[in-house]
């Protein structure tokens, strides 16, 4: 799917800043695609935009009103409906990350048709797929893989992609869950595909490309969550990447929503290369991403030093510290 | 989904016995659920029943017209529609495995909705599953792998299943696949549901049981194959099978509809253990179930004899010299 650019973020009445998550993101990587924000009574979240209705951000030029928050359950709330009917109504396509799907709100649906505007239901992949063939394409592509969900794949992989292209590097992000979609403009949520397609709808959103340039694609899952190990082994597969970097987040004693310990970093680099090498034999790990939030300074720095010294690999925190470090393994290992 | 029963075996004008295969399998496993065959004309499979219209299969008891044909293209012809559609009329339910919906079609959908039958498509998922848990559940469970795709792992797990029912073991084949559904009554196609339930599928066609009953569960393509490991990775993590056994066919070169060469039985045992772990640390291998249809005789039991003495496992052809031996070492490994 190819959303239409600039947006206006819709907030609702998100209660606080983690319902509007989704909003935050796109603002932290793409500000310039944002002509502003729009929020109903008692919404509690801000993302740093000038206010504005649908009237003054179409007059700003804006193309697709995204909804950029979440509620209870992913259903799409009765009392959003005016607000999503009017923007269709003054030209916009909207896009939504919600599980329950936008065409499926008979108000909503009838107003995109009698207006002929897109909906983007990004959790419901509407591409049809091939089988994934596993044949090696030319072009570099680096994964994130992590040791569990939500340890900072897509933020990772949207930093290597800024520091590589501050670089002069032909780097491209390239999303596999909704909201990388929405602040890559398109990809597919590869969770929401048939699983017959899962490696894929990977191997169609990184195609063959110039031997020099490099897709930097964001992982999903972990290969050790019991619940959607197979999505990430057929991401892994479909992707055939050359390249790869451990996401992880130290201070997690059971992965996220079960009630399994953590693999080791190591555990996840030799899985990783062990089944990455189906596709891509010359699979290698090229740095560690370690989220330190929840430690002091001086901890951050001694967890990142003693990774390196055991994994012989550069470890960073990409908010804390930037990339650079594990770009300069990049570079080095593919020059 | 649960089919009723019995069935109707519909062959449409199937060009030869390969296209009626998904009929033949089920007369192979299940010749009691079939009252009949009904044929048009130009037809060149049987599976060996009694020919009969509509009528005659009603009279007979019949519940379910059951399509079990494919023909290129996995399409539903305009030709075999009057056939559906009497079918409906005269109080059946129609069961598909092909990859077009028979809902789809708008003159069956309506006989459906006027008759108040049931559709079975086969190969999309009606039912909505949760994500996996991944938590150890009572009852034990086998699941067959592969070495490929296609080296008879359904065959593998009704045979089976078939040899601890006759030495009284309270066994159940359970379905991942369109003909396995239609053996088994119910299952469901782990291929087609949406990437993020593959696990959770499987948790929900092998639930907790008593903790003598034995769930022989229908293994789906291969952790090596390119196109579908994710979706063979789902499956294992969900049926978290106390012991397995590994499918293989000795003649093939390269793996299905890819130009990957086959792994080693070795290779397959030491993944699938590797893999496995996550969700049941106990996970072992029982055996070999290789098909030798391709070798002479004496070859056959040369290739058998090999793969014992190398794996120090039992292996068998279950068609040619049945799996007796494997269900000895499961026994053995699980008193």
């Amino acid at each position: 799917m190819e959303i239409a650019k600039p947006y206006l973020l819709f907030l609702g009445d998100a209660p606080d800043a983690l319902a509007a998550k989704t909003a935050a993101g796109v603002v932290d990587w793409r500000r310039d695609w944002c002509v502003g924000q729009t929020r109903l009574p008692g919404c509690g979240s801000d993302v740093g935009l000038a206010d504005m209705d649908v009237p003054a951000a179409v007059a700003a030029g804006a193309k697709t009103l995204v909804i950029g928050v979440v509620n209870a359950g992913g259903v799409l709330p009765d009392h959003w409906v005016d607000e999503i009917v009017a923007a269709l109504e003054a030209g916009l396509d909207v896009a939504s990350g919600l599980h329950g799907r936008l065409k499926d709100t008979p108000r909503i649906a009838e107003a995109a048709e009698r207006c002929g505007r897109t909906l983007h239901d990004l959790r419901h992949a509407a591409e049809r797929f091939a089988t994934g063939k596993g044949t090696k394409r030319p072009g570099r592509r680096l994964l994130t893989v992590g040791t569990d969900c939500s340890v900072g794949k897509k933020y990772a992989a949207l930093a290597l992609e800024a520091e590589m292209r501050a670089r002069g590097l032909d780097a491209e992000f390239r999303a596999t869950g909704q909201t990388g979609v929405l602040i890559a403009g398109r990809g597919v949520a590869v969770d929401a595909v048939i699983a017959d397609f899962i490696s894929g709808a990977a191997e169609w959103l990184t195609p063959a490309n110039d031997p020099g340039h490099w897709d930097v694609v964001e992982g999903q899952g972990s290969l050790f969550h019991p619940s959607f190990a197979g999505v990430t082994l057929g991401l892994l597969h479909g992707a055939q990447p050359d390249a790869f970097v451990v996401c992880h987040e130290p201070t997690r004693t059971t992965m996220r929503n079960v009630a399994h310990p953590l693999p080791t970093i190591g555990q996840v680099i030799e899985a990783t290369v062990a089944a990455g090498r189906l596709t891509n034999p010359e699979i290698r790990c090229v740095g560690l991403s370690i989220n330190t939030a929840a430690l002091p300074d001086a901890e951050a720095r001694a967890t990142l030093d003693a990774a390196t010294a055991e994994h012989g690999l550069p470890a960073s925190d990409p908010i804390r510290f930037g990339v650079a470090p594990i770009v300069d393994r990049l570079l080095a290992a593919f020059p």
